[in-house]
């Protein structure tokens, strides 16, 4: 008898990325009943799985809203008929406003600022395109990245974006780090009086983050949380507690094609399907479900090093196996389509359709 | 004035990949050039480029014959025309052998095996298109990935590829690790002797890798080279005396999004695009031609996090750069089309068209 993984490396070929709809069904409602519980709204970031498909599901699950890190996703998520989109990207550079604004033309958008140039290039988009813009404030509470750093910073964007005719300032946009509720609730409380003073309101306070589910609702104020990685979750998310394996819902399905010694093997996923993604420091480059004890080592582009001297029973080759991936996020990236399986069969594919935008 | 990198961001958006037709040819020459040197064949492996428009440059400059990696690859270089390809990798289970069958139909083909499982598919594909396959032996000298790793298992294997009535032994491919030819050409005296003995030649005797390059034709009795990373060129290369920053052909063009603090900055290019390849070890995750004391020291998906400190001058938002990857490719994976330019401007998009094609 086949195993599922068995069939679809035989009907889709290996390596093949494959998720488990019931698995996904229940991280979304998962998801849902965190937010619901917290009193927030659930705005789940599409940039893990890049497909319309699993969208839908999301926003008939309960999700009001979604999130999406490039205009790229925000363009496939508007064709396929979704909406109430927040970008929360700095948007800059001619091309991405002409298209910011023929995409304003079509659908009600909130996007996310950090510098008053980016506010300048929203401002000329939105006053193209015909309609107002809604803009929140990214703000960074100790992930060092993007975001304004400084409270007063923030107001002083918020007036900025306030006073451009195009733009409405529509909140703020927050990505705290992991246990950073605290000092997050702290910015916030020295934001607030700057915005009365200016007559502002922040409608919106997104906060975001899958390991930051652990404590939702802990950042005073927050209106809405953006999860990603938790439809799928991925070894990063069981290192740092946010998923059991059981909650993993997606595989790559990849075959052992070299056996050269007692203790070595090679998987055909390396780096061009697994990715090189250490995962935030994680040991190896995956984990075999049937094979725990071997050691991902290392990768070449189609070949995964296996180191197989912990296994009591090593795989021959042409044995077909599931690797749950480092960080799902980018693995999906590598593939056009995702093969969908549901109650133990195959019930077909879906396409990654905003695959590559990263612009 | 506007940078051709500007150019390129304002007409194909940023993030892009570029590529310098000019220098892609003086690459593809200067690989020809050191293996008519050696007297070597020169049979360029395309898993760098995945696109048959830069295949038929390398065939035009004096190739003989392709390597791919994957079937994918393979099945588009034959769709565009190009033939004598030899696929580098084991191929193994129903749906590969069942493509390998189609194309082989199509087209003569040379593909690698090491372990006698792979002989045996090999040998019912072979069958099933009714026309010879010819079959090299995998050795492996050091690198410690696929392929045999003892002289007498590469005798036992070919003979095991001769006695199969559809299957020709063809010869031996190895992938010297660096400073290995010593090593890989006495393991093929130790091969040549169990050979004669059963009365077979190994009519191609197939060296690969960039660094390689430096010592062409030290491994006594190769017949042929397969070099991949050279049409381009990377940090990596760069890194182990293979190239030049002046030999790199291929940059991704990204934009400055974000500049929190006077020492930090976001470039809009991330995992998703230079991609987490560490490039064996390298400091930071590409070279940022217009600033290079810029440190691109950390990545999240759409994120490139800059250290700007021991920078004289930092760029600003909107600053369009160009950055050398780590690795070449990996980074041409991520894109349907490389943006090309020759003589400072750009002349048109070439497809990636066997780009995910890791099957």
């Amino acid at each position: 008898m086949s195993t599922l993984a068995e069939e679809v490396a035989r009907e889709f070929g290996s390596p093949a990325v494959m998720i488990d709809l019931d698995r996904v069904e229940a991280n979304i409602a998962r998801l849902q009943a965190a937010c619901d519980g917290a009193g927030l709204r659930n705005r789940p970031h599409i940039k893990t799985h890049k497909s319309p498909v699993l969208a839908k599901l999301q926003v008939a699950a309960g999700a009001r809203g979604l999130t999406c890190q490039t205009l790229g996703e925000a363009e496939v998520m508007t064709g396929a008929g979704l909406s109430d989109l927040l970008i929360s990207y700095n948007l800059v550079g001619a091309h991405k406003l002409a298209r910011l604004a023929a995409l304003l033309r079509r659908t009600a958008l909130t996007v996310s600022a950090d510098h008053p140039a980016v506010v300048a290039g929203l401002a000329e988009a939105a006053a193209a395109a015909g309609r107002p813009l809604d803009v929140v404030v990214e703000c960074d509470t100790g992930r060092g990245r993007a975001g304004v750093t400084r409270p007063r910073e923030a107001v002083a964007l918020a007036r900025a974006i306030a006073q451009a005719p195009s733009l409405r300032f529509a909140g703020l946009l927050l990505y705290p780090p992991e246990g950073g509720a605290a000092a997050t609730s702290a910015f916030l409380d020295a934001v607030r009086p700057g915005l009365a003073e200016a007559g502002l309101e922040a409608g919106i306070v997104s906060t975001g983050g899958t390991p930051n589910l652990r404590d939702l609702g802990a950042v005073a104020g927050a209106t809405e949380h953006r999860s990603g990685t938790s439809i799928f979750n991925d070894r990063m998310m069981m290192a740092c507690g946010a998923a059991r394996l059981e909650d993993c819902a997606l595989d790559v399905v990849a075959t052992v094609v070299s056996r050269a010694t007692a203790t070595r093997g090679v998987l055909d996923a390396g780096s061009k399907t697994l990715t090189a993604d250490p995962g935030g420091g994680l040991d190896g480059h995956g984990l075999i479900r049937e094979y725990p004890q071997a050691r991902i080592g290392k990768l070449a582009e189609e070949h995964g090093f296996l180191d197989l001297s912990a296994c009591p029973a090593a795989p021959e080759v042409g044995t077909v196996v599931r690797v749950v991936p480092n960080h799902v996020c980018v693995v999906v990236n590598m593939v056009d389509r995702l093969v969908a399986t549901k109650g133990g069969r195959i019930v077909g594919e879906i396409p990654v359709a905003a695959r590559g935008l990263t612009g």
